[in-house]
């Protein structure tokens, strides 16, 4: 069977059972956010390929230097923890300028200096055609906060509006090249309404868990979108979910941008994946300062309308080696 | 400039540059085999592409898996340090069958327990074209062996035979299809000869620096070559180092199959790469059980030929963005 009949979580169910954790020190392996070490380590790994996750058409060197490191923030963030140790990997053609690289590089160093991390390592090498860079990033948590502790009854919550990378993504689509944000673009929309959606998927900001992480009991960073990321959360919880539409938080400028390109801001918002927003569960008696999407239940996986209809919904977003519909 | 002009040695210059280690806790940053994190923690990684750094048509999924972890063994046994945990990352196109991924795991599976490790995480992607795969290796040493501890009077020793692994490429380039070791091949070549070269290449086993660690002053594993890894450990210690041709170890095996080849055994060995051997140096006066191939010095790098003659050697082996000569 082809890869891309067989689908991502089907591949990584059938790695993981290839190795089972055995080992004492590994508290938490393949199936989170990070993999959690003895005593409070965590490491997470990424990697992104040119034409699969970036289109150097679309992102400045700078733009994708900062973005490979928050996505990786965020994984770390996503289990409770405090980012720390970070390797580099990247491969580029040889007719690649210098510039260029610098420029990655700054991106990446301003990042760094964000998010108070230390580039200690990595690999260079050539690529015959396409740039591939990747991450590693270690952290550190006392009490990590893994995908499976959401309980029944505890709230969904949210720390941020949905949709936005994925709207952004879709205006950059139309303006076809770079965007530098010190410089306005003209266009139809205005540039107060573009500029934030369009930084949501240049450069991401990963969210720092600290608040919530007391409250917590269940955590995912949203990269792929709600409803393959709740999806994944429950699954690892054993548990179901409700979630209501009209909770469901989204930017002005999101519902006024999508009007203009035609798209379904709801759709953007629960499919449209690479927010970097942290998704939480938390018991009712809490209050964590998030925005409340819905419940845990004891299975299903439901969305409730505007007009109180339930439908179950299935895990879409972005999914590799996944059949286009 | 671009960076086939710039060359690979000059590129990690520059990045090194940008990013100072201030952090207390990173004790060795870029520019050793793996960093040396708070307290005794190691971490190395390493990126292998399709098309530069392996070839489908000729190295098998199963292969495959096997050395990319260990490639990344040797850079921590070169530390001196016990690995442990890894990442993988992975990314291959849609059209790739099921059970190519099966295999690929199979050897990560066969490595991961010859080396007595525990796979915690990683990341699988789609790519468009070739394939591209990670690891991250997480390791531990009480005390690291680094690269600049090297001192002039220190002997200068290599654990096993140079060049194997680089005759086993060219033949390999000569067989041009994949080679399984249970199916010997029909050539002018004995089996028994070709049999080591290929493996060596196919599927290295890292070096345990056990029984060296002790006496060891500076370590580095061989994956470029002896001429350039050498360079690389004199440059860190700020020493320079004298060698001799007639102590560099080669076997019989490479010899044969040279001379078959008409290439010269001695470019094999101290230019060919991925012999994954451990370069170390050591005091005169320890004994630590490798074969001592020359001495550091104050500066120069210099091979001494048969007739007692020294020459200056430049650092050749691998280089990504090398200009090719």
């Amino acid at each position: 069977m082809k890869l891309s009949e067989k689908g991502e979580l089907s591949l990584l169910e059938a790695i993981r059972s290839k190795f089972p954790t055995r080992s004492k020190t590994v508290i938490t392996g393949i199936g989170d956010d990070a993999a959690v070490l003895k005593p409070d380590l965590l490491v997470t790994t990424d990697m992104m390929l040119e034409g699969v996750h970036f289109d150097l058409r679309l992102i400045t060197p700078f733009q994708l230097g900062f973005k490979l490191i928050s996505v990786n923030v965020s994984d770390i963030y996503a289990m409770g923890g405090r980012p720390s140790f970070i390797l580099l990997g990247i491969a580029v053609p040889g007719r690649t300028e210098d510039a260029f690289i610098q420029r990655f590089f700054d991106g990446v160093k301003a990042a760094i200096r964000l998010y108070k991390l230390s580039l200690v390592g990595g690999d260079v090498s050539s690529s015959k055609k396409d740039m591939v860079v990747s991450a590693t990033l270690l952290g550190y948590a006392k009490k990590p906060i893994g995908r499976s502790g959401a309980k029944p009854g505890d709230r969904i919550y949210v720390t941020g509006n949905l949709g936005d990378s994925a709207c952004g993504l879709e205006l950059l689509k139309k303006i076809n090249r770079q965007v530098e944000f010190d410089k306005p673009l003209n266009s139809p929309l205005r540039w107060n309404v573009m500029k934030p959606l369009l930084k949501k998927h240049l450069m991401p900001q990963a969210v720092n868990p600290g608040k919530f992480a007391k409250a917590a009991t269940a955590m995912i960073d949203l990269s792929d979108g709600l409803f393959i990321d709740l999806t994944r959360l429950c699954i690892e919880s054993n548990v179901g979910a409700k979630i209501y539409k009209s909770r469901i938080p989204v930017s002005n400028s999101m519902k006024t941008a999508s009007a203009f390109l035609g798209l379904d801001p709801f759709r953007l918002a629960v499919a449209g994946g690479e927010d970097y927003e942290l998704l939480f569960t938390a018991p009712p008696r809490k209050r964590p300062g998030a925005i409340c999407i819905g419940e845990i239940t004891e299975s299903g996986m439901l969305v409730v309308d505007e007009y109180g209809a339930e439908k179950p919904f299935a895990p879409e977003g972005y999914q590799h080696f996944k059949l286009k519909k």
